[in-house]
């Protein structure tokens, strides 16, 4: 991990206290996103760990990992897979159901967006407990993909059950 | 406009017929995503339109506004500014209801994202009615900012009421 870099993250990332629910401390992403110099620092790291690794597809988390996945995927040459929430892909798709820091929530991508031989790198912007990209995880093997690591810019410490991404490689650019 | 191009993302760009209700095309961007080489040629030229524009900020709108908007505001050196749908901001917001296609629907943005400075380039990317892309300018002059101009992948000929945008400097790659 670039030292520098993590802890310029840790200062714009700002928190708001009770939001969406009382008792969350939520990480605001959008004063990185207004600094596309820091972004651009943010997403070559993001990049950079997974340039040899021969990924062929990025699925990005909605909506945040949108943000993220378009331009690592395009900086890895690799396909961008959507992977959204119930009722939004218009083709035939499969679905994972996961449950959050604050809820429960479901995740689809299109059937015919991966096959056995592609190899996959899955990107969201904060990870929480980790179910969302797990599910995001299941939703990849249910396709016959192979998973080959998650790219996230942060974690919030604490939160991730480490059952939930047992035997994953994940990278974390910066703990929250 | 780039015949090549348009041709190609014509091609594309498939329809998916009664969804998300019945009687709507649905143009899917999705096997757009999935050509990095493609998409690359995309973005460089909804970026190469304002490029001489002095663009300060990108204003992408949830969530298909996302994938198209952080690649142009990095190709711009511009901050990148999300209009979410409501309740998905954490900090103090500002916000605007429109009418869709299919329904309404309410667009926010962050009420300390933009200046009376701030020179704005609104991203999504399909125009149907033009309602959601005229919230968005709205949002924008609330705050006092200036709207340069509209930058959309694709419109959907024959939706779009020429009153809502008139005025504004609309470019758009593909029409369909």
């Amino acid at each position: 991990m670039n030292e520098a870099l993590s802890v310029r993250l840790e200062r714009v990332l700002r928190v708001i206290s009770d939001f969406p629910k009382p008792g969350i401390r939520f990480r605001d992403i959008t004063l990185l996103l207004a600094d596309p110099v820091l972004l651009q620092e943010v997403l070559t790291n993001m990049t950079a760990e997974f340039a040899s690794r021969d990924i062929s597809h990025v699925v990005g988390i909605e909506s945040r990992g949108f943000l993220f996945g378009v331009p690592i995927a395009l900086g890895l040459q690799a396909a961008f897979v959507p992977a959204r929430k119930p009722g939004k892909l218009p083709a035939p798709s499969v679905r994972e159901s996961f449950f959050l820091e604050y809820g429960s929530d479901a995740l689809e991508i299109h059937a015919d967006s991966l096959t056995r031989n592609s190899r996959v790198l899955i990107v969201d912007d904060i990870l929480a407990t980790g179910g969302t990209v797990a599910a995001a995880c299941r939703l990849v093997e249910r396709l016959g993909a192979s998973v080959v690591g998650v790219s996230v810019m942060g974690e919030i410490a604490g939160l991730c059950e480490p059952s939930v991404l047992t035997g994953r490689d994940v990278r974390v650019l910066v703990s929250l």
